[in-house]
């Protein structure tokens, strides 16, 4: 079979197909465990540093609000959708079409690629707790909170919630939405998301370089490690759909931390000088994580079988076995 | 100002156009009461019978989710919108394009064309108690209550819910999304709503003929009276959208009763020989309504000022004085 994944060459899209390299199968839609033959990573830009990828795997160039271009790589009945590709969110506060166009449209033209198939495709969507807002993120924000979004980002998230269940219930697709929690930690340099600290403040010092945190160390934010996040992708898209109901939405499980604990279970993992973090609160990121739920409930996907990080200090040990030659100071 | 009303030829549209020449003005986006000079009502069709309206009523026919054709109209500052247009809930199952098309790009083209003026236009978008499903109809739907939909029509309901809170927290438009029970007593011939018996047991009955419910009678439907649904959407508009707050959508208030309790008051107004009613419940009404809120909160209305029926013998009042020539059996 074939695995499509949208936002393929960015970070998260690039540890999945690794993990299905590795695994080497998949449940397919008619129901079987198959071999994935054939992976195809579609992203708007090439990365900057090109993956030696086995020739199972290609890459596609293009925009993933092409509809063109997803029939074009959705074009077998044995296959399934990754469909990570997002505008993320301080870059969708500042440019609102092209968030309307990359994570509606894109969202869109992938279910329509799909419907297309007479295989009903399995799609696994990477929505986030970022869909939560409003009343709802001044508690615990679970699967059966409204989704109340303060931001352009999470009201896209919400929006292509709903359009992978009503495409699920009408038999076009299998979809399941993954409710991802901020991911760490992050290799590389910051990006356009608000949750880009969350990961800087690990990375950074860790890198013996100076990093700010810009929220109140109070600040509570879910977290997860990127290879647990991959894990339960694929758990998520093994799942037998009945299982998860009508609302195939779910949070994914997560550690809820504050950001003033991160430092704390860095201290504890690096074993390494770290690099200082200065605590200097930025309005602007404030003003996002006051509209972001800060502790998530997440009792439904361990119930389906899907993984939690141990704790953070064994988060921060993947990211040095990782990228930092498994160095934990020694 | 010119008040544009999508939708504007259904009866829905008529009865607001009707109540706005009445009234003779609104808010206007600059925030001062200014008289309505215009009205122009959009739709995809003609009606069958032309009303006669004033000069300053024009009908505009064409297709809502043309954008060129929202902007033509939508081009002055001193505007206001009710997006009233959407394929209904049995049509939106049977035709998923056009429901896509209609109420997902048709709130877009709305949206879009009202954001490209400078005063950010106040947008009144019916929404529907529809939008509820899943675990939440099982029990009393809020607006705290998750939108868990299970028919395209509600999906789309509740998607563009949260387009009109995001443009509305961008400063596009000032807008306000109402979710509207059943409405009753509908004049005229059944139509492609599920719902279109809640309206055909009190009409048919009272012009004489024949009706069939095809739930069973303790089936409980939230329904209100086209002259408050009305009354309500212009007193939404009005309304200070910060006493609406972040989350715009609000459930309008409703008579909460049954099937079997509507036929009971029916018997109670009617004071006149009544067409028969037989029970025959249809699996694919009843389905649908299975999917549906019962009973609906409107606290949160009742608390901004907005209006309740008095009871359902005084909407059927309505109907008698408004269709029958005030006939109530005299």
């Amino acid at each position: 079979m074939r695995v499509v994944i949208t936002g393929g060459t960015g970070f998260l899209g690039s540890v999945l197909a690794r993990r299905l390299l590795e695994r080497g199968s998949l449940t397919s839609p008619a129901g079987s465990r198959q071999p994935v033959e054939e992976i195809v990573l579609v992203d708007a830009a090439a990365p900057a540093a090109p993956t030696a990828w086995p020739a199972s795997v290609t890459t596609v160039i293009g925009d993933v609000a092409d509809r063109g271009l997803l029939s074009s790589v959705v074009d077998r009945d044995d296959v399934s959708v990754f469909h990570l590709a997002s505008v993320v969110s301080a870059g969708a506060e500042a440019d609102f079409d092209g968030a309307l166009r990359v994570n509606l449209d894109g969202c869109l033209a992938v279910l329509e690629a799909c419907r297309a198939r007479e295989s009903a495709p399995r799609v696994v969507f990477t929505s986030s707790i970022a869909a939560f807002g409003g009343a709802a993120v001044r508690s615990v924000v679970s699967d059966s909170s409204k989704l109340t979004p303060e931001t352009t980002y999470g009201t896209t998230k919400a929006i292509c919630e709903l359009l992978v269940n009503d495409y699920t219930r009408k038999g076009f697709i299998d979809g399941r939405s993954a409710r991802l929690p901020t991911v760490v930690v992050r290799p590389g340099r910051p990006n356009a998301a608000a949750s880009s600290w969350v990961s800087g403040i690990l990375r950074e010092p860790l890198n013996g370089e100076a990093s700010t945190l810009p929220v109140e160390a109070a600040t509570g934010v879910p977290i997860s490690g990127y290879r647990t996040i991959v894990e339960n992708l694929v758990r998520l898209h093994e799942l037998d759909g009945a299982a998860l109901g009508s609302d195939r939405a779910l949070n994914l499980p997560a550690l809820n931390v504050t950001a003033g604990g991160m430092l704390e279970s860095l201290r504890r993992a690096a074993n390494r000088p770290l690099g200082p973090v200065a605590v200097a609160p930025d309005p602007a990121v404030v003003s996002f994580f006051s509209r972001w739920a800060q502790w998530s409930d997440f009792e439904r996907a361990l119930g389906l079988g899907l993984a939690v990080d141990a704790d953070l200090e064994t988060v921060i040990g993947e990211y040095l076995e990782d990228f930092l030659g498994g160095r934990r100071g020694e």
